[in-house]
């Protein structure tokens, strides 16, 4: 679909502390990864021209809408254009793809992307049915379905078709903890074994505790900028070579498949296409891995792994940082957090370090091309994105 | 700023019926404005390429978020891309601005735009609480100030700086109700004297109830194509020649002016250049009066009238449909109706009509330059664009 678009590249990201982030507001978070992003001396910030900021549910978490003016006067950004845009979990890949196309498109030359969520202001409750409004609500939410439950339905046809064990879904928690150990923003450092997540409780069988992502506070921002102008400001410019977002529908039991999520293959199909690669040139990805369930499917889906195939390569090793493609180096929804608007932004800049060369003991060795997959709902908005130094 | 980017026109419109639509949903409503806009015959729903959707607050009004992903299955257009935009009251114009940033990028020919707001499913208190969300929670809203009262305090100060009066702002009202005569789509089809307005009760001091937009359901949708394409498909398209988005504070006092709206300068500004258009050469334009004072403030900011001169220009008849500029000929929010994420994309599409020739009794006559205004919250973020026929 894409004629004669210009190349964008990422040349500075921030973030704020992942967790439970009693001391701190939606503002002051966003305005921590804004100043960690500008910390780099690559930008100053009036040089900034649009903003395009993720958020899922802020009226309901923070009882405030209009998030895109709110960030442009909390960072002092006025009177720039900023605008909102919101697909659920996916809110954050989708607001760096609109950051992507109005730079690629000519309008701007240097945009922001952020990403924020402020979740732990209300109640599990509350958190749950505002969750539950990135799934169907006439046909899901209102009749209990909140979002561990749709997923369990996704795990169990995967076991049932293809033989994954609750051990194998173990396997990506396990991993994803520990490489959370290494990433200082990370809501968790802890370490589980398998044994441990087979013995937490269920939440909805066959997923425990330990197979479901925390609910987090954070923020996150990059810095677009258009590739030959990036190349001049900054060494460290990382093109985004590939963009791709798909729709499904909404509910469940609208799916052609429960063992796959079609939004994200065809997302995938897109961005890979448009990057001229193949899943096995990706060294390092961000998978949207909101249950464990979803990181086996991702992992399949992106053509990682062949379908059914995704438990037995997350048991063997395969994902891990040093395996056939590094999943997750960052910790992933499960154990850096997840705060749902600001996870898509998160996962570029996780990209953005590793073929950077800068993320310390997460590093994946020699990393040249990366992916990022972010996920709306049950898998209702795909979006991913295929990054290469520029 | 704009460099290299394509043309972009609207082929074709559709709105549902404005008002207390208690027999349709938000998926029915977007469903008929979508029907309306394809049963022209100009593209088919499989040629759209994505869709962008402005929707304010819809987890607070109807408990649903994901709102892109829930209209492409609406509408039976997965697996396109499907992203939900979200300023406030300036969500549908905002969407549109997306929509014609993709089309003008070249990563699509044709997209859909749409705005829906379904505000009637929840109790007036809760309604004025999602909608304080457009404006700063923490210094605002939280301490009692809803959206009647922050417009209240702009009229104060017109009028304590211009000698505005309480009737110069009813006369605004009366020219909106005579105008939502003629559109059929209109929530309000009653006319007022400006003795009814002025005897109608005190909202917020000096705004009575007739100084007040409503609390409506509505949905609106254009398509939009690139132009040299769109004048093979259609001999209606419209050309949109200018865009501009611009924000400011998101409380009031941070505001270097109570008299004036920055950001609609602002944008006002860009989106005429970019036309090569001045206020003086627009024939008709769709303002956002979600108080009548609103419309006063947004005559002046637009240009058309000098600061402080808008209530006399009003009272006048000067913004009739055959005065100096018509303005708000659909009716405005005042009477057409205002569900809020709907809004933006209601103007675009009376636009559409007028510079088609095809308003009926509400026609401009010789329209030839078209222009929206879509505000958000108090004025913290502001659209504007400029339309002529391709």
């Amino acid at each position: 679909m894409v004629k004669k678009m210009r190349s964008v590249s990422i040349i500075a990201a921030g973030l704020s502390k992942f967790g439970e982030n009693w001391d701190e507001s939606y503002r002051q978070m966003i305005a921590k990864a804004a100043l960690e992003a500008l910390s780099s001396n690559v930008v100053e910030g009036k040089e900034i021209e649009a903003i395009f900021g993720g958020t899922m549910a802020s009226g309901r978490f923070i009882g405030q809408e209009h998030i895109g003016a709110l960030i442009a006067d909390q960072l002092g950004l006025n009177p720039i254009a900023s605008t909102r845009v919101e697909a659920a979990c996916a809110s954050g890949g989708v607001a760096l793809r609109q950051g992507f196309t109005a730079v690629a498109s000519g309008m701007y030359d240097i945009v922001a992307v952020g990403g924020a969520e402020k979740m732990t202001d209300v109640s599990t409750e509350q958190a749950a049915f505002a969750l539950g409004g990135a799934g169907d609500q006439e046909t899901e939410l209102f009749h209990g379905a909140t979002f561990p439950a749709l997923y369990a339905l996704l795990a169990q046809k995967h076991m049932e078709k293809f033989g994954t064990t609750e051990e194998m879904m173990a396997s990506c928690a396990v991993k994803n903890h520990h490489n959370a150990m290494h990433n200082p923003i990370a809501q968790f450092h802890k370490e589980f074994s398998i044994a441990d997540v087979m013995n937490s409780g269920y939440i909805a069988s066959p997923l425990k505790l330990l197979d479901c992502s925390p609910i987090t506070d954070g923020a996150a921002v990059l810095i677009l900028c258009e590739t030959s102008k990036a190349k001049k400001l900054s060494d460290q410019a990382i093109e985004i070579v590939g963009s791709g977002q798909a729709s499904d529908s909404l509910a469940l039991t609208g799916r052609k498949s429960l063992t796959q999520l079609d939004a994200t293959m065809l997302a995938a199909k897109h961005a890979l296409a448009q990057a001229k690669a193949t899943p096995k040139d990706i060294d390092v990805a961000e998978v949207h891995d909101c249950f464990t369930i979803a990181e086996i499917l991702a992992i399949e889906d992106l053509g990682f792994f062949k379908k059914g195939s995704g438990g037995t390569a997350s048991l063997g090793g395969e994902t891990e940082i040093n395996g056939q493609v590094a999943v997750n180096p960052s910790g992933g929804l499960k154990a850096c957090g997840h705060p749902v608007g600001a996870t898509g932004v998160k996962q570029a800049a996780e990209i953005f370090y590793q073929l950077n060369g800068i993320a310390g003991k997460r590093q994946r060795k020699d990393a040249e091309i990366g992916l990022t997959h972010n996920v709306g709902g049950s898998g209702a908005t795909a979006v991913v994105h295929v990054y290469k130094k520029a």
